[in-house]
C-alpha cells in the first residue's frame, strides 16, 4: 500500500472507525497513524474485528502524516486541529468546532469559548455540493453534522430557486449510531429498541448550523426554522422530512419542482433525486444522499424527503469526499460502493 | 365466566386478535363468538398460541351475541355492520366505513359507494375524549383510525382554545403492525427492518378523517392540514409530532400551554399530559395516550407530541373503551394494565 | 386499594420495575414501599412513565411491609434479605444469593463469601413446578435465574422419566433485557442491534444452578452439562434448545415423549406443552412457559425447546407466583394476562 | 467498464441483487445481462434504488455472456444451468440443484427428480477452503447453502484432525434475509420482530448437504448429526454453535485446538480464527467467516462458533469467490471490503 499518509484522531468512536473502514482499501492514501484514548497499544483489528486485517496499532497521539481527520468530541477537537495546522497538516474536522461562523455561538450552544475564532472564517463548511471549489483549496474543512447534511441537501434547491417562504419545519428521524459509542441510558438497547421519541425540543446543537447554512442559501437572511430530531430503533440512517409553504408568486407543480431538483444536482456524484420517497435502507453503508421533493396536492406546501447514512454521507464518507477534494484526488475515490441492501 | 355475550368479526387480523387478548379477562363481558375467514374451524389458541387457554372455535360467521366488534377491512365491514344492526346488535366498527360524515368521501378515498349513507349521521365517532356521552347512547360507533387518534388527541386542546392558526403539519411515525397481518413487500421483515420511509404523500386514507375532526374542533371549518405518515422498524406504537403557528393575539408560554392541556384532559382515564417528550415504548400494550405540548422558543410554533400503541388506544383498546361506555360498564374495565416496559 | 403490604427493594432495575408493573393491579396485595438508590425521592411514574398513575415515592430503604422482594444485585441482596428475615418479613430474593445449596459455590462463581450459609438449606428454590409445597411454607424463596427457569422446565420431565442420558447440551438465546439496566458496551444499542454472539463460554453464572437442579432431577447425580448462552437482538424472551441422547433401553417416539410431557405439566397453571416449536413472542409480557419436546428422527436425540419472557416467568412474574403461594393466595393471582402479540 | 461479460439469472431475489451489488465495481468482469421474472423491462436501479447508477435493464432471459450465476429457486435452476452449459457458459449455481452427490436425495429432500444426474459428479461443491483447485478447473460449481458454509467451516479442522467423535450438534441462528424475498407469514415484520423460533425440526433441506460434506471430512463416513436452525430478528448474519465430544485418545487443550485451527486456515483469504466469540455483526456485508473454537472446561466438549453474512460468504460473495477462481482472477477480487460496523 502506498499513497499520501493520513491519520485519524480518536479512531475508537463510530465516526473514527467508519473512517478506518472506508480508508481500508482507498487507492490514493495510506492510513498511517491512528490515535484513541481508550484503546492505546491495541491493534485496530483487536478492538474492531470487522477490520479483519488491520494490524495498525492505536497510539495515544498520531504520528507524521500529511493529512488528518479529527474525530474528537467538540471543544477537544479544536485544540488538536490547531496543533495539526501549525504542523502544516491539512485537516478535516468532524466535530462542530469550526462549523459555525459566529464565535459567539460556541459558548451558547457548546459551552466553551472558541480558542481560535480567527480560524472560523478560514474554515470551509465541508458540504461539497455547495462549497466544492473552496474545499479544494482549503487547509481546514469543517465536516457538516449528520442532521444538517440531510436537511441542507433537501432544501438547497428550493431556497436557491425561491420556491418557498422561509418558514421551514424540519422533522428528522435518526438511527441510534448518531449518538455515538459513548454509553447512555437513551442508547441502551432495551430502552431504544421498539421505541421512538423526540428529543432536544429546546434546541438541538445542529440547529445553529442549519440556520446558518439555510440562511446563506436564501435571499432573506433569517428564515424561521423549527428542527425536531427523533431517535428511532435502527443503527444507521437519517430520514429528514422538510415542510415549507410555497413562495407566493412562484407556485410550481410537483413535476416542475422535481425537474428543478434534478437540474440542481445533475452533476453531483453522491446526490440522487429519486422517483419515490426514499428508504434510509437504500443508503446503508454508502455515501449517497437520496432526495424526493414533492408538492402537497391539497395545501401546496413543498415537502422534501432526504435519506442518508449518518455515518457515511453524514460523517466519515463526506469527510473522505472532502479529503479527496483537498488532496486533488478524484472526488469519488474510495467511496463508490453501493449501499448494502437489504 | 359470565357477562354480556360479545363477538368479534374477523378475529384473525391484528386488531381482531388484540381484541381477543384484551377481552380474555374482561370482567364484564364474555367473548362468546368469533369469526375469521382464513382459520375457520380452528381453536383460537391453535392459531394464536399466546392466547394459551382460549379454546373458542373460530367460525365462518359469528353467532348470537348482544354486542359485536367488526374488524373487517373497509367496504366489507359496512355490510356486516348493517346486518348486525338489523339484528339489534350494538356494534363498534373498527374499519373506516362509518367514520366519515360525507358519503362522497367514500368513493374518493376508499373506492366504493357507501351502502348506507343514512347511517353516517347516526354513527358516532368513537373518540371518548370528545364524544363520550354520544357514544354511551349509540348503537353504532365508528372506532377512529390509529393515526387520527394520536393526531386529534394531540391537537384538540389547542384547537378548542384557539391557540393555533389552522395551518397544521402532522408528521407521524408508526410501527409496522399498523399495516396489518396481510403480507406485502413493504412489511416483509428484511425490507422494513433497519429502514424508515415516508409513504402516502399524495394523501393517506386517514387524512379526510383528521380533516373532518380537526375542522369540527376549530371555529374556522377548513384548516390547512398536511399529514405525512412514516413507517419505522418497530412492531407497535405511533409517535405523532404536530406543528402549528401560534394564533396571532393568543401567544402563550410553554408552561401556560401545558397547564391548559392538563386542564383539558384532567378527568380523562387514558390521556396523560407528561413532563417530557413521550416514548412510544411507554404505551406498549396499554390503552394510554401520552401527550407533550410545548412552544418552540425561537419561532413560537406550537409543537405537540403524542404517543399511543396503535393496536390498543389506536384500535382494539379504544374499541373496548367504547364498548364499555355503550354497555354502561365503567369506562376503564379491562383496560387498566400498564404498558409493558422495557 | 387494600391487601397485604408488600415492598420492592431496588425498584429501578428491570426486574424491580417489572414487579411494580405486575403488582399495579394485583387484587391481593398492595405495593406499599419501594426503594432504589439512583432515584430516591422521585415518584415511580416520573422515572417510569409507563406506570402512568403510580405516585408512590421511591425511598432509600423500604418501610413497614409484611412481604418483600429483593431485586438487588447478588452479594448485596443477601444482606437485605437477612435483615428482612430478622424483621419477620417473608422474602422472595430475585438475586442468586440463596439459589445454590453449596456455600462454596459463592466464592467460586460469584466472588464473595456467603454471609449466612445456614440459610442456604432453609431457602427454597422458587420453581413452583418442582417445589410448590415447600414454597408455600417457606419464609425465604430464592427465585430462579432466567436461563435456569427455561432449561429446567424443558428438561424436568425427561430427567424424571429417565428418557435421556445425562449428557446434555443447552443452547440458549436471550433478549437483551436479561442483562439488566446497567449500561455496558455489550448492551449499547448499536452494538447489540443486528447482532448475535455467544458469551460466557468459560462458564456462565447460571451454570451451577442448572447443574444443581438437573442433578436433583436425575438418579445419576452429576450430569454432564454444557450451557452456552447467546445474546440476540430483541428486548424480551429466552428460547432454550436442549439436546440429549435417548436413554439406552428407554427410546420413545416423539409422540410418546410429547404425551409424557403433557401429563407431567397437566395441572400446571403456567406451563403449556405446545404442538409446534414455540415462538418467544408468544410469551411476551406473560408468565407462561411454552415447551415443545420432540425426537430427532435420524439420530434419536431428544430435543426440547422452551420459551419464556425472561422478565416475567424468568424473573418478576415467577417471583409473584412464589409470593402468591407463600401468602396463601391463588397461585395465578395477578398473573393471568396473556402475552402481548404481535 | 470492460472485462469478461457475466450474467445473473433471477436478479430480483436477495441473492441475485447481492451479486449485482458485489459486481457493481468488480474490476475483472462486467455485469452484462440480468434476468428476472417479476420485473422484466425495468432498470435495475428502479427496482433496487441502492444500486443508484445501474441502468442495466432486467430481461426475461439473459443474453450473451461467458459466465453466469443462477440464482433461481431449486428445481428451476437445474434447467437453466443445463442450458447454459450446453451453450458453453461456465456457471455457479446458487441453488441446491448440484450440491448433493446422490441423485436420490433430490426427490427425498427437494421433491423433484433430478434432470441431469450425470452432472452431479462433475459439479464441484463450491467451498474454496476445501475444493479450491477443483473449483478452478470446473465449468459447473454448486455454491454451498448458507447454513452449510458456516457449519462446515466451523467443523472441518476438527474432523480432518480427528479431534472429535462424530456425534455432532449444530445449533444455528440466522437472520431473516436467508428466507429470501418471497413473502410469508414467518417473515412478516410484525411476526419476526422481537421473536425467535426454531424451525424445520424434522429435517432442514441443508441437512443432507451438511451430512455429505462432514462425512467426507471424517474417516468414519456417517457422523450422527443433529442440525437445528433458528430464525432471529435481524436481517443478515448466521451464527453457528457446534458441539461435539472430544475424540477419545485425542483430547487437546483449548489453546492447542485454537492453534490447530489457526494453522488450518492460515492461508485462507476469507477465514479468520478469532480470539473471542465472534459477533455476526463483524461480518455484515463482507465475505469473511470468523471462527472461534474452544473446549468446554468442565465436560471437555469441543465448541466451535462461526459467523458469516448469509448473503455474502453464505451466498453471493462466495459465488463470486468461486467465479474468480474459475476465471483465473485473483480469488479476492471485488470482495475485499470490510464488514460494515456497527
Amino acid at each position: 500500500m502506498s499513497g499520501i499518509k493520513v491519520g485519524i484522531i480518536n479512531v475508537t468512536g463510530y465516526t473514527g472507525v467508519e473512517l478506518a473502514r472506508l480508508l481500508a482499501h482507498h487507492p490514493g492514501v495510506e492510513l498511517a497513524s491512528i490515535s484513541g484514548r481508550s484503546a492505546a497499544g491495541k491493534k485496530l483489528n483487536e478492538v474492531f474485528p470487522h477490520l479483519t486485517d488491520s494490524e495498525l496499532v492505536i497510539d495515544s497521539e498520531i504520528g507524521a502524516v500529511e493529512f488528518a481527520f479529527s474525530a474528537m468530541p467538540h471543544k477537544e477537537s479544536a485544540k488538536e486541529v490547531i496543533a495539526l495546522l501549525d504542523r502544516g497538516v491539512k485537516v478535516v474536522d468532524i466535530s462542530a468546532d469550526f462549523r459555525l461562523k459566529n464565535a459567539e455561538d460556541y459558548p451558547r450552544w457548546y459551552d466553551f469559548t472558541h480558542p481560535a475564532p480567527q480560524l472560523l472564517d478560514e474554515a470551509v463548511y465541508g458540504l461539497p455540493e455547495l462549497y466544492r471549489s473552496k474545499i479544494a483549496s482549503a487547509r481546514l474543512v469543517a465536516n457538516p453534522g449528520c442532521y444538517p447534511t440531510g436537511a441542507i441537501l433537501a432544501l438547497a434547491p428550493a431556497l436557491r430557486h425561491d420556491l418557498i417562504e422561509p418558514d421551514i419545519i424540519i422533522d428528522s428521524k435518526s438511527g441510534v449510531s448518531g449518538a455515538g459509542r459513548t454509553l447512555s441510558l437513551q442508547t441502551h438497547y432495551s430502552e431504544a429498541n421498539e421505541d421512538i421519541t423526540a428529543y432536544a425540543l429546546d434546541g438541538h446543537r445542529h440547529l445553529p448550523e442549519i440556520i446558518q447554512e439555510l440562511g446563506l442559501l436564501h435571499r432573506q437572511k433569517s428564515p424561521s426554522i423549527t428542527f425536531i430530531p427523533h431517535l428511532i430503533p435502527m443503527t444507521r440512517g437519517i430520514l429528514t422530512t422538510a415542510y415549507a409553504p410555497p413562495a407566493s408568486g412562484n407556485k410550481k407543480s410537483a413535476e416542475a419542482v422535481r425537474q428543478l431538483y434534478h437540474d440542481f444536482y445533475r452533476d453531483e456524484p453522491f446526490v440522487r433525486v429519486v422517483a419515490a420517497p426514499p428508504h434510509s435502507k437504500h443508503t446503508w453503508g454508502s455515501n449517497f444522499c437520496l432526495i424526493y421533493p414533492t408538492v402537497d396536492p391539497r395545501t401546496g406546501r413543498l415537502i422534501v424527503i432526504s435519506a442518508i447514512d449518518n455515518l457515511v454521507k453524514g460523517a466519515g464518507g463526506q469527510a473522505i469526499q472532502n479529503m479527496n477534494l483537498m488532496l486533488g484526488l478524484p472526488e469519488t475515490t474510495g467511496l463508490q460502493a453501493p449501499a448494502v441492501y437489504p
